[in-house]
């Protein structure tokens, strides 16, 4: 136990001193997680106990995943489904665009820079590019009080879709690679049961859920909705991964479940469910970035990789630029919509994440020098995002 | 991930249905946890993936462990340093009286059923009966609203110091087996490590908490303290263990360190420090118990553990009964402070456990067999007190 104590408070620290830095500099917490888990993995510190640990062990890295669950459970949670729905067709047209112009950039440029490789490498690398991070993007338009504009909920619904197109790009790409060809049959069974997952979860979820959280707040104790509802959001993980999917898809999906029970009728006075799985993501989700980041090897960016960084940062910001011209209403910002589209945070980390730990002929598919040219991409669009939107919705008029 | 997902969904599940039914009864939910384990563990259910690595798997048995780690550290935060020192003679007397009566019962227990066994197992199965659970005792309590009484205060002041002289004992404990000896230095030598650690985690950990937490909540971004408060808890259970220690020594040391943080003036207006930590301790502490049940091997009790387990019954109850003679103040309920200090949960539980994980000439210090009558016993004082405590209190006058 000792050494998984000691690799917990090292990571706990540092992406907590890294994430302060960043947010004192006006910069999400996650960009300074990353950076944290970067310099740890520079420093000279290869044979310190806790935190080889922290980088390779078994448990850690399970905590670490549990956090991503959360985080996508959190999101999941803030999703109205209802929203999703009533989504007019600028913010679905927004999704597409912003999602197939940045993976045709980022497939093309793999494929140029990347001769020699598996053209799903490339394919993987346009995936990386595809989903905006819904985290980020709100966060900005939350801390300057536009979440209620136009463009603000262009960008917020266009993103929430995005997020779920991005989900499925995800299943069909690991299905692909898994399955070593790209028939349209296989195509159509991994889309088809990642929709049918989606479908059935959400159908029959949000038609038991209320009913039985309703049953649960019946029974004795303290904490069982709270337990039910960590229940749900596992559960539904469990079933996405035996379903062929990612376990986040599941998590992401308990959450949008979650989000139709009537929480205000069940928990008390003020209560609000989101809030209590506060302290387990704070606790588990930095685990994830920070983790990631010390994974990251900065050497590898040297030679190849920074002509691979370049292009995907420019796939990635132009890409998103295209959304803009998507918007059907007159009167919208459009460069604000391209703008607020571009960050690309936890997902296309953890499509990275993904990319290095599936086999591709008994190598990874996604290498270091990939991950590492994916983090800058992450970084600099993270980074450059909040500055930029900030200017762009502080304009008068 | 997907075992792992399985794991945590049937046992959480198991622990919340058992922990609601035995509240239903109003009985403590960690009876309900562990009788929900037992089930579980004697149903037909071997093959089954999920099941296996219950109860088995390093990751679930991490996360089960960080559980314990959580709890001491709330048992630790909810107790004030102030009243460990402030109590009177009849506190002390109380507490060291109800440690050594059932200690020297277990252990004579212990020698005359298991002749062929090393005395070092008939010295663990009398610390088994050392301490009073302060959770079970402080519950029926603070249920009653007679938290205040004199007959609460000194049981709740006795059951902390019996708690912390618990934990020595412990260490003791597991000094003197992992030694292979019981030389008087040793024994001097592990103690004094212990009261080190806590003296100095406790002098330098009171002086520079509050220093380090004021400094701490000038960072930016969101869950600072908590996260601070976290690293606190997980790297003082590191150094105890370092320092040859148990991890929840450690924890508790925390929870104590972190009591004397003046968090009304650090924290929001409203919020504890304790509730904060309740999501993370409600999803992982009924994971130990229920696990603690499914290890259980109910086959075990029958033959010569059943004597076992009705001596170390006999012995817990009486043991705790000589306690209400060691009362110096007239006026009191002797008889309600005796049974005040009977329930021996969750600490007796984690000594049986740490005794299973101890070898001795190869094999674990103590077997399934020592371990049912140890649940047993935690079983029936458990549940015999609630009932027990609310009669005599209850009484007129």
């Amino acid at each position: 136990m000792g050494p998984v104590l000691l690799a917990l408070v090292v990571l706990l620290a540092a992406a907590r001193v890294g994430g302060s830095a960043a947010e004192r500099f006006r910069q999400p917490a996650v960009l300074g997680e990353l950076a944290a888990g970067i310099l740890l993995g520079a420093l000279p510190l290869a044979g310190l106990h806790g935190l080889e640990y922290a980088a390779r062990d078994e448990v850690v890295g399970a905590i670490a995943e549990l956090g991503v669950i959360f985080l996508l459970f959190e999101v999941g949670l803030s999703t109205r489904l209802a929203d999703l729905l009533k989504v007019g067709p600028s913010a679905l047209l927004v999704a597409v665009v912003g999602m197939a112009v940045p993976m045709a950039l980022g497939y093309g440029a793999g494929q140029l820079l990347l001769p020699g490789r598996h053209p799903f490498v490339s394919l993987f690398l346009g995936a990386t590019l595809c989903a905006t991070s819904v985290g980020i993007t709100a966060r900005v338009l939350k801390d300057m009080g536009r979440v209620g504009s136009v463009e603000g909920q262009i960008i917020l619904g266009a993103a929430v879709i995005d997020d779920v197109l991005g989900l499925l790009v995800l299943a069909v790409m690991v299905g692909l690679v898994e399955g070593q060809g790209a028939p349209l049959p296989t195509l159509g069974l991994v889309g088809g049961k990642a929709v049918a997952f989606l479908a059935l979860a959400l159908v029959v979820g949000r038609w038991a859920a209320p009913r039985l959280f309703r049953g649960a707040s019946r029974m004795h104790g303290k904490g069982v909705l709270f337990t039910a509802a960590l229940v749900a959001c596992l559960g539904l993980s469990w079933l996405a991964e035996v379903a062929g999917l990612a376990p986040i898809v599941g998590a992401f999906a308990a959450g949008l479940v979650l989000e139709g029970v009537p929480w205000d009728e069940l928990l008390p006075e003020g209560d609000r469910i989101e809030d209590l799985f506060l302290p387990l993501s704070t606790a588990t989700v930095p685990l994830f970035f920070v983790r990631m980041g010390l994974q990251v090897d900065l050497r590898a960016l040297a030679g190849g990789p920074v002509l691979l960084a370049l292009a995907l940062i420019l796939a990635a910001f132009l890409g998103k630029q295209a959304c803009g011209l998507a918007v059907l209403q007159r009167g919208v910002d459009r460069l604000a919509v391209g703008i607020g589209m571009v960050p690309r945070g936890e997902v296309g980390l953890i499509f990275a994440g993904i990319g290095m730990s599936l086999k591709l002929g008994g190598a990874p598919l996604l290498g270091p020098g990939e991950l590492a040219a994916v983090v800058a991409m992450v970084l600099v669009t993270t980074m450059v995002t909040p500055p930029l939107l900030r200017w762009r919705l502080a304009r008068p008029g």
